[in-house]
């Protein structure tokens, strides 16, 4: 088969590669039906973490169940499955806990941007739907696996509740799914971060009620004094910067909530600071699987359309230039098709 | 009038001051009926914070107000008052959030050890009890001002829940009332780390369920043995050191939350560590006021007895050793009669 493979900064490169085989009873093997780009991929390919070997890249996934392991059984071949970038058995102390990807069996995927795809614990981690969807489904369904169910992740976190005041740091993928989830739980304002026109855009249509175009300690000024001086209740910090991070604790009022969801890179957090702020932090890998029954069900009834995120398709193919596309910032987020 | 005032690390002496006078006309005078010395000004003393100009001490009171200022209405002079060490007026937007310590308007109390105390921000502060309280009563009165309050905090923020399991970090009285929240809130397990006998005593009475004497590392595996290897839902940090903040973090489950209370001295949170932790992270100073009403009414009732934690009772004129006793870890906490 044929996938993406890292060799440097900069350097993605279409290749051919083993097909995946059945290595545990818990796996099974996937024909991919569209994969994509994160924004977490870029940071490898700016140089910002090691590389090492060359190695597959990708995370995001939907797919056709090819085969199963012997202990897989919630599963069948032919099946139209959805799964989280983190794999859970969904049994463990952790799943039941709802955190999922904190399972203690996890494994990242890390192979997705390929025509098939091994996804080990498949029996917690993929849901079949009853039937293959309709295509125009596939990308707001594909955005479940990760971006969407991480922007979801960001809101709860961030404790989002009807009638509150919602900011989001962040104006890719995954800050826009965050506008999409704070939409769902009921945010009354929903003000984003973004200096990007396509960005706010897309901002307005998935429900933010303001932008703000200023960044830094003036960005933090604009937030103030929309909220009364004080700051939002609940900020969604989805880049993962430290001047992200320090961007988002400025921005939320005292008794206010942080929820982090890009992955930090150079972030420490001063221990004074954060106490006489009074503000809640959260953050990590997003619980994606716990989530999925419900987020499905708003996707296949039109309820949500995290798809428009994608403003690119590319056959797989082409896979180095969607990561061009994305690191120039000329596209959103790309999606790919084997 | 006399009272408290620290010239240099390790020298408090008792003086002669100057009244305190109304000086806005929302203050309030209030003549002490007991204070005392407090975990945290031990930070000072230890030469652990900057002093400074020599000055009065102490954060922690009852009284009867003496005078009011022509704008306090909701207390009248020669009644008993309970207040917090952080002022408010309890209407800015924060204090109406539920974090009246983060009051627009605080004033952090600092003039407490003495015979008279100013009260900035009375009418908001201070609570009224109907009648004077029996004297038995008062220390248990006096720790709703601080300790019992940010015991109560601690369990708060980190979201101790009915049937759940709580660590508590540090067995200091902040650490003891923290044992008295849990057990309020009802945790079924309460797990109070602490090596000293007369603490590990106190907190099985006020209903730790286990005591663990390891600290750091140590101390958190013993942690983790006790809770299906993955750490408690719940963590009061107690404390305020790096030592203290990391043992917290690393004891908490996936999904669990550390509530911090300690003012934090050295610590950084790193963020990636925080991040794939999926540990909720919230501290500050606490939010007396707002739980003055329902505190008070359990001591009147006697379902809580936070007063226990005073195993020394000096006159004021004998502060020095108050500070000394406590220093040394001779007393859990020093009260003190003017």
């Amino acid at each position: 088969m044929r996938g993406a493979v890292i060799h440097a900064p900069g350097d993605v490169r279409f290749e051919t590669l083993d097909d995946p085989k059945i290595l545990h009873p818990t796996d099974a093997i996937i024909r991919t039906a569209i994969t994509c780009v994160c924004g977490s991929d870029l940071w490898p390919y700016r140089g910002a973490e090691p590389i090492g070997d060359p190695h597959p890249m990708g995370h995001e996934y939907v797919g056709f169940v090819e085969e199963v392991g012997s202990e897989v059984t919630s599963v069948q071949p032919g099946q139209f499955v959805v799964g989280s970038f983190a794999t859970s058995d969904n049994t463990c102390a952790n799943c039941r806990n709802g955190f999922p990807s904190n399972c203690l069996h996890r494994k990242f995927m890390s192979t997705c941007q390929a025509e098939y795809v091994r996804i080990p614990n498949a029996g917690g981690t993929l849901v079949a739907l009853d039937e293959t969807p309709d295509k125009s489904l596939w990308p707001s369904l594909l955005a479940l696996s990760d971006v969407m169910g991480t922007g979801w992740w960001a809101a709860e976190a961030a404790e989002v509740k009807p009638g509150s005041t919602a900011v989001v740091v962040g104006d890719g993928a995954v800050g826009l799914c965050g506008v999409i989830a704070a939409k769902e739980m009921g945010a009354e304002r929903i003000i984003a971060m973004s200096r990007h026109e396509s960005r706010q855009k897309l901002a307005l249509e998935f429900g933010a009620t303001d932008i703000v175009t200023e960044r830094g300690e003036e960005g933090v000024a604009r937030i103030k004094e929309m909220t009364d001086g004080i700051g939002a209740g609940s900020v969604l910090e989805c880049v993962g910067t430290a001047q992200a991070m320090s961007q988002a604790l400025h921005s939320t009022r005292p008794g206010g909530n942080v929820g982090f969801v890009g992955v930090p890179h150079g972030v420490a957090v001063d221990g004074q600071e954060l106490f006489f702020s009074h503000v809640g932090l959260r953050g990590g890998p997003a619980p994606v699987r716990r989530y999925l029954p419900d987020l499905i069900e708003r996707v296949l009834t039109g309820r949500i359309d995290p798809g428009k995120v994608f403003d690119l398709t590319l056959p797989l193919a082409e896979v180095a230039e969607g990561y061009r596309a994305m690191d120039e910032r000329r596209a959103i987020k790309t999606l790919l098709t084997p």
